[in-house]
């Protein structure tokens, strides 16, 4: 018999890994899409935050610029994670100047693998990385392609958020290129509440739950909420 | 236990800062979002006139070149608003002539700073930002990336207003950039009469309410219902 | 309190101005939306009709080059309007050999201007407007930004047609920079006739009825049936 | 009281013209528009031997480059016209060769005109014009508004077919510069039989009647049952 | 009384000629559409075979570059065709050569010219035809306008048949220029087999039967259940 | 009688043979279509375990430079699979850095040939196709006529994957040049659990089982469940 022979890491989201026998494979590339307020950041900051009780390095890449005291001030919103590791276990890097300046995908990218050198990280974040394929000169495509290649090089998880426009379901070019595919997403209820789910839909050489399941989110980060609809 | 360490200023819209754990962040960026005859300026508007009321400058951003006696005309239909506050606690800028001359994204940028910097309002609307993106030359999504990392400069909110296409749910660039997001929607009743709703979709850093609440909209301005669908 | 400051004027539709507080806001611009046989032109000639009842210029450009005799022929199948206004009370403007000789949209800019301001109307119509857009060279954004800034210049309501395709509410590059919005639309009864419907979708500084309302096109052009759905 | 001042041509489709206050205005220019197999050569076909009949001259541009030998035979299916008219009381034109060889919308423009001026028809055919859009050089939609404004000089009927897709209403180019405009449809019944349907959609200056009638479509032509959905 | 003055030819798909008057018009060229698996190539072969049952020559050109062994192999699979009528009766002819070496529409024109001079066919089939949209340089509707108009001057029946993509009816430039439109169609049961259809939507000059038929396709070949939906 | 004269080979799918008159045909080319998370790698992995348990020689060409160890380790996750196998009678071949320098479809296809006539595969696997669309310079369309046609002069079945988008069925521009079509797809069932779906939609010279038959996706691979839907 064959078991599995994947290292895992934890998620970080509660109820999360036993869907996925544990957790994510390491390493791996994780694309995490969903449309504008389905809690991507939220998402990105609970797979670092774990990785800080873990002992883990932390890298978080953000592309919108926005300033490590606005990070802080939404950190601070979270029970899930401790302010101070901020800086710390997780480096918070601003791709907003080179991604402004140059447009280059090539100067992007070595900007992007020499911060991962410098800082060695296990758990990688870019967010939201969509962003980049409206501001580089040359292929979006191309760019995926490398960037994902070399992700896969360094010994680490990679957390990518995607913005999907409404009604699409994931960024498509986003999920030819990486191992695993987790959908956030959310629907009116009759009572015209919105309800959120999330559902893995694609995991390489892993048995994982498959379906929507609905979601809390709240200050302490997602709770998965395993079968239920 | 974690609290609300956010700054918050009142919208001005009455139901809708209960929603929003006592208003919006400060600073932050609010992207207004609805198609035609939703109200758009409206909100607009009410927000500044809060601002009035509690000792704050604002400053409104016309990109449409309405004449300022139109905007009084207009004004005077709303009892919230004191017409006497425009040209004082409200300054009313048109971004028409430099739209339309340069269309250089850079000189936009330039001359929406300065009027902040000599104004320093607290509350910033620009009404409505999406015609932007037809008019300048260059990329609109570098123009809204640089905007909003701009205003997040400034110690203000800043409420953008976009029209969004019949059908669509709001303008896919301008989501990503924003921390807030409220939807203006409307539908038709069985009875053929049209219904207005408020919808706060994404609120980075706040439990929010979600889903979708039924509005008046009349001269006394926005009143969420707030748990009417 | 607050009453109603804005100057109203007429429609000339039956029933239509008990829907927005006496009329339409004096000056403003109206688009009026439909696709075809919706009947666009006849809302215009009752507007401009009325206007000729009431004292007032009014200057008919059409975009199509109707010949003026095509015109009278069509306006003596209408009971509500004098064919001998034709010429008189009601200017009759070709637009098409400056559309298509030039394609210049300054120099188009510039013909519209001069007639207004040779004939001084109160009414102006531009029917179809949406046919400009075809065939002018240059941004069509930028010539109805520039339109409708100089529209708002003269003491006129100017009342826009706009040809929309199946299945679209309205041209929304129009609706952008339009104070009123009008839409006309049909539909299939289950018995199979095509059914006709009015509704005011937005209108700036105005109160007006909300909602789908059946209207009667025939020989005494568009009576409102309001309440009616 | 105001009457019908229309000057009427009989349509030639047994039970149209009481649909439209007797027949088509004379002159305009009215679109036959409908997907593959909807009938649009055989109501053309109709359109002329009814002129034919009431001693009118016909002249049919076909754009396809049907030889007049198919064209004969394919005219010998039909009861309601005489192959002996053909080439005398229908001239028979092929526009394939101008289109073809020098794909200049003024030269194809000319050559129409040409043609008129020698046969001078009260009924004109062009089928299907949306070919044209395809093959010419230039602006499809400049050619549209020459072509309809040039027939509207000659004292004649013209009836222009339109291809168009399946789940399109109409070719929106050409319905914004004719007069009159006229649906063939097909659907499948609930027994998998198509049913065939005609409308008419717009017709200025006329109280026409509205919504979809059963047509049957035989060697006689169209026969429309008014009334029957 | 009008007969049916068309010279008609059997088409060779089993129950089909029954809704048509006997058969396709000779000469005419048929258009064959339908997504991928619905058996345009089986229907292009039986089309064939009753040629050769009838004494008459067939010419079929692959655009796929199948080589003859592979179609042999291909063509043994049915009971409909004897295999050895190949190279025979009917000539096997690669349009891929010329058409990936030289892309120019108008030597692939003279090179189908060419071998229909060369083998005088009553039957030609072009198996698919919509590939070399993609492959010419130039315009492909002027091609498709060329090649029809040429295969109308030969005494020939001509197949063409069309892929289209999944939702589509039929490859729209196509369905303008040819006599005859036949779809195949397939759909999912309530049980979750896939039924296929085949439906005339349009024979110009012909009676025929309308709505979807259930078709059996198997080795041998199409057989049409008329009347079965 | 005409029997199956088709060669076939083991598809190596349990249930899948079945449905096939036996296996693919040899050679052929299969291209199997399914948006993200279908198992499309999975098949082919499984396709190629079964050549190497009938002693046939395996290529399995990756367009996404997954790493040799990355790849191994997947494959360790699979029973049917030996580990051993790789590099040996299942050659691993990396087509990204020839994609990634040279984006030359025809250095590309050389490519592709020489390792072919190196290994002499009875199997192939190009994994995912798609991905090549977006990177080579050129013609996608082109490159897959070209790359089919070579595929076809090699003794091998070869099995192409293709991401589809949501929504859409499969890559058209691939589902011309193939023999044969297998569609994998998912569906929420009412209790929100994702079903996976196998459909062989299209498959030349063979009479092939219809409709969407269940699947298990497990560290077993695919087993069809014929007959369950």
């Amino acid at each position: 018999m064959v078991g599995d022979t994947l290292e895992r890491v934890k998620s970080g989201i509660n109820g999360m890994d036993e869907m996925m026998q544990g957790g994510f494979a390491f390493p791996s590339t994780v694309l995490v899409a969903g449309s504008a307020g389905t809690g991507k950041t939220t998402f990105a900051l609970q797979f670092l935050a774990r990785g800080v009780r873990d002992g883990e390095q932390g890298l978080f890449f953000t592309t919108l610029s926005e300033p490590t005291q606005w990070m802080l001030r939404f950190v601070t919103h979270f029970t899930f994670i401790d302010k101070d590791s901020f800086g710390k276990q997780i480096k918070y890097v601003d791709l907003g100047p080179v991604l402004r300046k140059d447009r280059d995908p090539d100067i992007l990218l070595k900007y992007i693998d020499d911060q991962i050198a410098e800082h060695m990280p296990q758990r990688i974040v870019i967010d939201p990385l969509t962003v980049v394929g409206e501001m580089i000169s040359g292929s979006y495509r191309t760019f995926l392609y490398d960037l994902t290649t070399r992700l896969k090089n360094w010994q680490a998880v990679s957390v990518l958020t995607g913005e999907v426009l409404p009604g699409q379901m994931y960024p498509v070019e986003l999920s030819y290129v990486v191992d695993t595919l987790v959908l956030l997403s959310t629907d009116l209820s009759p009572e015209g509440t919105r309800r959120k789910y999330l559902e893995i839909l694609k995991m390489r050489g892993t048995n994982h739950a498959t379906g929507k399941n609905l979601v809390d989110l709240s200050a302490r980060g997602f709770v998965v909420q395993v079968g239920l609809r």
